[in-house]
């Protein structure tokens, strides 16, 4: 047992008023919204890779943490996952998710890997059973090794294809051996640095082939998880293929795969492809494939992925409105794809960054609630359209060009607009933030 | 006639040594590239509304240009289609694009714009024929006035949508009327200010409704032009759907209309939604959706769409190297999608604007001509996935993961990452810009 | 009296429990707020061109509201008032704000202008006498008009610049004599579209001496209000000169203007530069120049300036938070530099949007007083600080490289890095917004 | 010896016409533009750091190059310079640029890292004696370890300010030692991660102090060349104090530093500020500061550093002709601050990279050199503000806004716009490049 979380308490629910850093203001998990427990709803999760694995490093400067459990070997690993499950318990965090490189050390070969991976999710198994922590999801790092420099999907070089292909099935196996309601695709490396020597066509049909694959073994090993793609623009590469809901969609239509996939969606990764979260929340969920969502915020100032714990009520509140209205999640949950900044050094950093970011979301999902229950914004959304609700309405989308301009001619259509009243539905929403 | 143009000489091509402002020094129509005339290749046309109807203003001032046919009288209009034929034939420009509400005066009814809008049209006729300028493409204003503040065929009001749909029907037969070559869709309106009034399925459904009727209609009328979408992704919306390629590729395989429609790029478009040009231009290639393009530059800077004659023979020559890659324009063609800054009063700022910008074309297609000729780009891009040509790497794409990691694992792959030479290619495409 | 309000009741406080729209939530001017009237620390001001002179256009569309004042004539120009003071009164706005072309017909000469202009503002003097609203500032446009595309103060030709220094003059006397308490300059001009027509150094000169001479003037008129400068980066030109708080505050130190000019900072500038508002507000605090703001907010994915209506009270919390620790507004206020969006087209609009406005703005204000009040992030700060408190660290910054490098090598200093808490004070301020 | 690049011939200039990728098309060091050899107007660097120390990681991935000289080293740190050496002989570059951090093994304490720096500086002496390799500047690197997260000269711990300032003594001397033209300061920890935590006014006067002392050290060892400061906007930090030229300017003026220190401007950094890079030169120059260039491309859709070697000709003869316009580099020179991508693994990619680098400044050198030798673009500028030069006009300078508006009025000016001609002035250009 590490001893790097000694001294800091369980966290508990005090409420509002409390004076106490250590305490939840505002996430109590029995609390009932709308009918059920807050926790049930939020789903929240530790990403393993920011909380654990992550150095505190960025492009101009190395690590800042230090950590006991920094180093490669499998003892390392095992204190890491102590850790890891100690900081479970002090939360009540529900789930955790993680890449196969945060949890295991590095192996010369695909098959030392796997075995690694292996030993140490066996080690995870018990520390689950103890804490009641389960998995959200699993994921392969297909981005960080060399290996992966040029893609692993839709690399040129079709043994990097293998390598990653073996890799996700290993990934794959350990999310269904630990009970995993989800397996995530994020394709840091899919795409490019330059149109110069890529082949956007055949790079997609490498994507979509690999994507097909991990459906079928899916299947085959009766694994009954959500398949979720997670969308970015850019950061590593220049465009990456993935770049957001719409290009996902079209990307899963062309390939039939639009029924097998869903979407994990970032703050972070909205705002670096122009949309705002909300934006992304609501196309995706307009498309029948909002799965999951990574909870951070970037900074509006920072052109690169910030991946910071979420501090604006306001926002995060819209964001759930979107998961609420579609009738929350399913397999996916909220995930904390959020780092610490590389001078908050200490074990408490990492604690209370946590510990405000779930207050802050307790916050969203409770005023996105009461305003989906009290139903004055949807009242207002469907009174806008209501003209398409009209017989005459619906035929005019069964008819034609010429069939509506003679009837615009002969009645003389001249349309009045009406004010779309966006102020005051913001001043509608104020009242619940 | 006007006589606004009166000592401009017509413009002729000149070699890159002349030290006459008014001539070409790329642009020579007749010499031949690839096998075809120049003037075939780029198909350069005019934009009506930037360089006849647009009078300077920006959102912090007004009206800079001084045109004796600015006025809302069918003799304006007239006068103004005068100074405009007068350009086409100083420049020798082979086509030209207008809105509806560019060349006609603006009615009280649908009616009296259609009644307007052939007036003009029958105006032009004998225009075209004397100065052998064609029509590249048509296209309906369905942004500018009140009457689409929220959408036109997204609108909430169906009246609006009827209203729109009986302009896309006039201004049809006017493209079709004036042998145009496409008939353009580009949906300013089309998206949203806030999430908080909008249904997107909703809107997202009636406008692929609004588009089969275009379809349709086409195929009705017997118009065989193209029809083609052109994407934007905000401004003036804070969301506009189109919002670039990989998201219209998407939203028309939704509706199965990716079959009828294609692509209208433009090279500020493209920046405004995080692209390069040539990203969207490779991408629309891939998916075989491109079909003509606006040619105009941003300024990187600006956070709007800028509209700038291009400058930049290196960007240029990218472009034109993904249109002549596969194959060439069918009915597209090089759209001066570009306005003069405000400050630049003098006709002679409007005739040179277009000459300069017509001779950075010709060296970006010229440049991109012998780029693909010599072909040496397209060699080092066969090279880098030559791997995946092996009847084992093919064979693998048809097998799955388990399949693959067990091979992984009994051929202890280890895949050796080779470099992607891209400053090694940027230097090869120097060698031709 | 224009019947355009009609029906609109006086806004009162009603407190957060309200149903009512028509009611403060958040901001009632009587409630001490360290000591002074809420009204007194907000000193809200309408703006008088979004509310009353803008029309609705964009880049892309024309006018969407209709107003009955909207016209050149001076009749036309006395309806407005007699709106825009009808709106003060139903807000209880304490402020007011305007540029000369917001407010008069525009004439042919300079005497036309400033004729109007007295005549106007002779229209005012009763009305902000019967309904107690006073001016916090008037200001010259230089932009909007062709003759200053070029800019004003840094034109090209003389006769723009003298055209620009007469007309500062007489906004100058027409705000000196309804007792405005200060004087802005925005330079939405000064800049330029293209370096290649452009000297920086000349148009530098000419700037400092037009704002010498308002410096000038003000002192030869008794003018005791505070003359300011709004920092813009860029937008209408490609680049602003007065970019942000750091480089206004170079250009007046180069120019030996520091001491005679504050800034007026606006969030949707502050954007725009890159920079948060909470950046500009602290930067200008340090330096002493912090005059006055411009309350608004701007979309975060749009390029350009949207002027929309803060509704985000965290944001809102820390601008106030950098006014109250610097002692609170003295001439200065905040001014809703905000329009409606164009489709926001009724009365109600115009009144809840400044309601709304008001309310976060309260929100925001009251959070930052108790933040300070109760002194934890200050506290935090210092002790951040506290080893430059030291002897030793204070003679060190009096000391010499070679006298620093021979006492780090003696002592073997080896510095230990301490965590910075972002998080922890993120979650702090979390407790009061 | 390495034998890294073995194999790889000396570069030689052939002409543009040469098929042979090893030899510069362009760059002839010894032609001569505007009076002047090639090689002393551009005084081409490499930038050590990125050449030999960078390791190919980005945020999302580990090192990709394979170096034998990669380890810690001084036998490694001697490895790495005979590489560098033997690249700067085969490029014939006559500078380099260094952080002490690139070339001496890291030590565990300041002494350690001044023997060691100490010992590799000996060993660079004998080889820049043999190659004819000079130093352009030399730097510390104040940004990397982790004692410096929190700033180095700006850090809440007087320790670390210590350590900071003895490192920047120890690195001037060994700039001072090897014959420096320059010393530069960049302050990629000088700025701030949040305001929460940050005081503004305290740390800008303690960079102040560093900077002075940096200048009393200069002149106590009698160190000639010239005091540098690098601007950035932001990266790694949220906001970084130098944020760009102006503001730079601002604070050297405040702390009357301006005197003794001048700018070292990097594209990629302009780019990220939001200006354009001749932007910067331009507004350097103006304020006489300019001193020497990091001479890179930023890709315009990333939002971070790319620090790609420059392909566009264009842009890069707008940079050099400001240069010109200045007289030319005294102390400066162009540095390739500039690192291949992290796929370009070969030794070949890098001399490569660097070959193509300087020939596009070679093109853009004699654009700009021509540009300015046949003077038409000065000719068009000075005539636009010739109006200027009359007497009334600087009369007017010297008077007052009343008398201004006396005149404007008794005279009746109406100014008259005159037109900008941009899109002329960028065809005139664009016959040079």
């Amino acid at each position: 047992m590490t001893d790097f979380f000694a001294g800091i308490p369980k966290i508990a629910y005090e409420g509002p008023d409390s004076d106490n850093d250590f305490a939840y203001r505002h996430y109590d998990p029995d609390e009932i919204v709308m009918g059920k427990r807050m926790e049930e709803h939020l789903r929240f999760s530790v990403a393993y890779w920011h909380s654990f694995a992550w150095e505190g490093g960025d492009p101009f400067g190395g690590q800042t943490f230090q950590r006991p459990w920094f180093g490669d070997s499998m003892d390392h690993a095992k204190m890491k996952a102590d850790a890891a499950f100690e900081m479970f318990r002090i939360l009540g965090q529900p789930f955790f998710c993680f890449h196969d490189v945060d949890v295991r050390p590095e192996g010369e070969t695909f098959a030392e890997n796997t075995a690694n991976l292996d030993r140490i999710t066996d080690y995870f198994g018990p520390k689950m059973e103890e804490t009641g922590t389960r998995l959200l999801w699993g994921t392969a790092n297909l981005f960080s090794h060399r290996r992966y420099m040029a893609g692993a999907a839709t690399n040129p070089d079709p043994d990097v294809f293998a390598f990653a292909a073996a890799t996700i099935k290993s990934c794959m196996d350990a999310t269904h051996k630990l009970g995993g309601q989800n397996y995530v695709l994020w394709g840091g490396r899919e795409g490019y640095e330059t149109l110069l020597n890529t082949d956007l066509k055949r790079e997609a049909d490498q994507a979509a082939r690999m994507l097909s694959m991990v459906v079928d073994y899916k299947h085959k090993i009766g694994f009954e998880g959500t398949i979720l793609i997670e969308p970015k623009p850019q950061e590593p590469t220049k465009h990456q293929y993935d770049y957001d809901v719409a290009t996902v969609a079209g990307f899963l239509q062309r390939y039939g795969l639009d029924k097998d996939v869903k979407l994990n969606l970032e703050q972070g990764h909205a705002i670096l492809a122009g949309h705002s979260f909300e934006h992304e929340l609501a196309m995706a969920a307009s498309l029948g494939m909002l799965g999951s969502i990574d909870m951070n915020r970037n900074d509006y100032q920072s052109g690169w992925d910030t991946d910071q714990f979420p501090n604006n009520v306001p926002e995060v509140a819209l964001a759930y409105y979107e998961v609420l209205k579609m009738g929350g999640f399913e397999t996916g949950g909220t995930n904390f794809d959020a780092k610490l900044r590389r001078q908050s050094l200490d074990a408490e950093d990492l604690i209370l960054a946590h510990v405000g970011g779930m207050d802050v979301c307790a916050r969203g999902l409770k005023a996105a609630a009461k305003m989906l229950e009290e139903g004055k914004l949807e009242a207002a959304r469907t009174a806008r359209y209501a003209g398409w609700e009209s017989d005459e309405a619906k035929a005019m989308l069964g008819s034609s060009l010429d069939e509506i301009a003679a009837r615009v001619e002969r009645e003389q259509i001249v349309p009045q607009p009406k004010s779309g009243r966006q102020e005051i539905l913001e001043n509608l929403v104020m009242r619940y933030v």
